[in-house]
């Protein structure tokens, strides 16, 4: 066998790869026909394949590359610390320096309380992590009955059985089965489930559902509450402002831990650190991942507060992972923290790149496919419609107009994603405003496109 | 604050470390108080501590750095990727060269028809992907009602809620509970548990669990049988050589699928490839982890034969991590293995090191403390027991013997783990005779010094 490099013919990386690789989230077999494009190198938001294309990334990898491709600093710190210490463990009673600096500047940067972190690979492990974490705060509290958690339909919380069961996706239930002890309330999703209420009512109503929920399970027998700040890979679903205080308002009541996913709204993605100072609540754990390394590592965790923090410390913590804290992805994590900062990356979210994006994202609305558009910080959602002023639905499986969509985008160059009819972006964070022109350049392009196809397929039909 | 590097002062590093780094499988008020030893560089089977201490590490990391600290290579192809390609996605119908040329590289290793690769960021996760795939593959058969997965008490297999509810460790299922549909039988641990029994005949009947089980429970209900070739953080454990072909000869007869763990047992460390190759098994699914990167990168997966990849191919797979086949992680796992191949580690392993550790390990049943000496190529474990002729455990709390003997081993610059009252070495695999010859020089003089405090606390005394 040659050696696989990106000079190979794309045919024969094609073949092996269909050969050889099981992709997340693909039906396999057909997958291996229809053939792969392959992803070589990356500069900035550009990405290239094989075949030589230059294809603009508005996804940043998959919700990651905040600091955008390229950074030749993260490959020589990436360097200098496999040559230092590639690896230890900080089982037992042993630490490493990058894991220590790491932890002390997510507490510097955390809101409020949240001084301490526990370390997991991703965001998966993360929420998984989190699961222990608040079943054993109860238990050492001497509340061991307070097990449930609480999360919503169409939340999206990692692929492990028991992350994918906080979630909402009913497609990953059905192939995993479900945990026990975790219950979903409705998403405040307006555009599709809002009906005949305003978004203001409508994010109420969804709000009390938590409450109607603990008093239904009981206020013994819940743990926490958990959510994404804006959903992301559930459509880039941004609540109603009424929404969020009414979360906090219930979690205080009742006593319950709020723990805010900011696996995707963290580090500048909403245009503050984290998406819970965007919303204005107070979590007592955060999840992280992503954009803490800007994926150029693999790691995750979970910041935790002083009250967290000191009740699960009392006993043994029986959880842990081998890549938890890892020194390289560490060291990078941190790398990448400080280009953030002393770039001033959020300044320019919040000055430059949001601002910009938000005016021509909210304009998208006066293509005809087009019924709401939705932005927070740097992520941003459209809903395609066959009919704006009833907010319908299209006739068609769910997805198929957003898929059309999107391979529309893909032949264009552009990265944007599809769930379900609604089309996504979530831009590297150090996007130019040329770069966000010529986007929306292959935005309007491929929603033109997408038009015509419906159209000549006989798809622009409303649900009954 | 200033930046944190290792010429910081030990106690400076200690106080950040317990203010804000939660540990794994710690008791973190208790070990903030008592502050952790800092691992600051390492080098072949060589640590150093913030201290300027020269540490053993016969534990290769947590059972990972096959190939021993301070590889140049793997920095250097981890930067050079890093550079070229620091992530992408491999979920919407993309890829890239890193992922293929390490799935094919697997598929080449692994025998039989296990053609095909799954990537998680790690065991726990690659764990948890087997949960869905093979529920997946009975569903995508026919046969939804197959969901039960059989595994085995003291099975260690991850730490994520579902990971854990298929590894046997009662403590991590107290904290976070269990999931629907996971079995455990007993252990084939004749040191422990085998009674009168030989160990031959007591392998056979601890096989035949899984027959009864598949019976009690229904063959039409049970999907899947799990294990490690050798249990290793249950304490490397070593079943009779009777146990294995039975365990074969049942999974074939009741058509259930066979999952090996090789997240230890894997690249090398038993002397083949893989662990099932040392015990003659045929496995439809090998979980890996841990030695595909040496640690270096966190990285895993599942290879899955040929039946299972096609038959989870036909429909969507509902499953994936952000950080499925990171392309820096994946480069770092194809370096490492060209080092162990170019380098012949393996038959490093099978005729300089594994028959010279054996020798000098059976030989520690001469000392008083050590009842059965365990060995399977570079993995062992020694039993401690008050009394070598009945196998009677100690008196004291399980584990209180062994924490004295690992805290001994500690401060005498020598990393070996306790699991219970059993003392385990997982060395790296290139560790030379000398070094070998240094490593006794510490068991033996932890031993004994082991030896002098138990006495001198009263605790040589069996069990009732």
């Amino acid at each position: 066998m040659a050696t696989i490099t990106n000079h190979m013919p794309t045919a024969e990386l094609q073949a092996l790869d269909a050969a050889h690789h099981l992709h997340p989230f693909s039906a396999n077999n057909a997958l291996g026909e229809e053939g792969t494009r392959v992803i070589t190198r990356a500069r900035g938001v550009w990405l290239n394949d094989s075949e030589g294309e230059e294809i603009l990334d508005a996804m940043a990898g998959l919700w990651c590359v905040n600091i955008g491709y390229g950074r030749d600093e993260l490959a020589e710190v990436a360097a200098r610390q496999m040559r230092e210490l590639p690896y230890y463990n900080t089982f037992f009673k042993t630490t490493h320096v990058p894991a220590i600096a790491l932890a002390q500047k997510l507490a510097e940067l955390a809101p409020g309380d949240l001084n301490h972190v526990f370390f997991a690979g991703g965001g998966s492990e993360a929420n998984d992590t989190n699961i222990r974490m608040v079943r054993t705060y109860w238990q050492n509290k001497g509340q061991p009955e307070k097990t449930v958690i609480i999360s919503r339909k169409n939340a999206y919380h990692g692929s492990t059985v028991a992350s994918s069961a906080l979630g909402g996706m009913a497609g990953m239930h059905a192939q995993s089965g479900l945990i026990p002890d975790v219950h979903h309330i409705n998403q405040p999703n307006w555009w599709a489930e809002g009906g005949d209420m305003d978004p203001e009512e409508f994010g109420l109503a969804r709000a009390r559902e938590l409450e109607e929920a603990i008093l239904e399970l009981g206020e013994n027998r819940v743990a926490a509450f958990i959510a994404e700040p804006v959903q992301g890979a559930g459509g880039v679903i941004v609540a109603p402002d009424s929404y969020w205080p009414e979360i906090q308002r219930i979690c205080d009541k009742y006593d319950i831990l709020l723990i805010a996913d900011e696996v995707i709204c963290g580090f500048g993605r909403t245009g503050n650190w984290f998406g819970t100072q965007t919303m204005g609540i107070r979590p007592h754990i955060m999840t992280i991942a992503k954009g803490l390394s800007s994926g150029y590592a693999p790691i995750g965790g979970s910041i935790v507060c002083d009250e967290v923090a000191h009740v699960i410390g009392k006993d043994e913590f029986n959880h842990g992972y081998t890549y938890s804290g890892h020194p390289v992805a560490a060291a990078v994590a941190l790398e990448n923290l400080r280009i953030l900062e002393e770039e001033n990356i959020l300044d320019h979210v919040r000055n430059v790149a949001a601002p910009y994006l938000k005016e021509k994202w909210e304009a998208l609305t006066d293509h005809p496919l087009v019924g709401e558009a939705k932005i927070v910080g740097m992520m941003a959602s459209i809903a395609l419609t066959p009919n704006k002023a009833s907010r319908a639905k299209f006739a068609s499986e769910p997805g198929t107009i957003g898929y059309i969509c999107r391979e529309r985008c893909f032949a264009n160059n552009l990265i944007m994603r599809h769930v379900g009819d609604r089309m996504i972006i979530s831009p590297p964070l150090v996007i130019t405003p040329a770069e966000i022109d010529e986007m929306f350049v292959r935005i309007r392009k491929s929603l033109d496109e997408a038009q015509a196809e419906i159209e000549k397929q006989g798809l622009m039909k409303s649900a009954a």
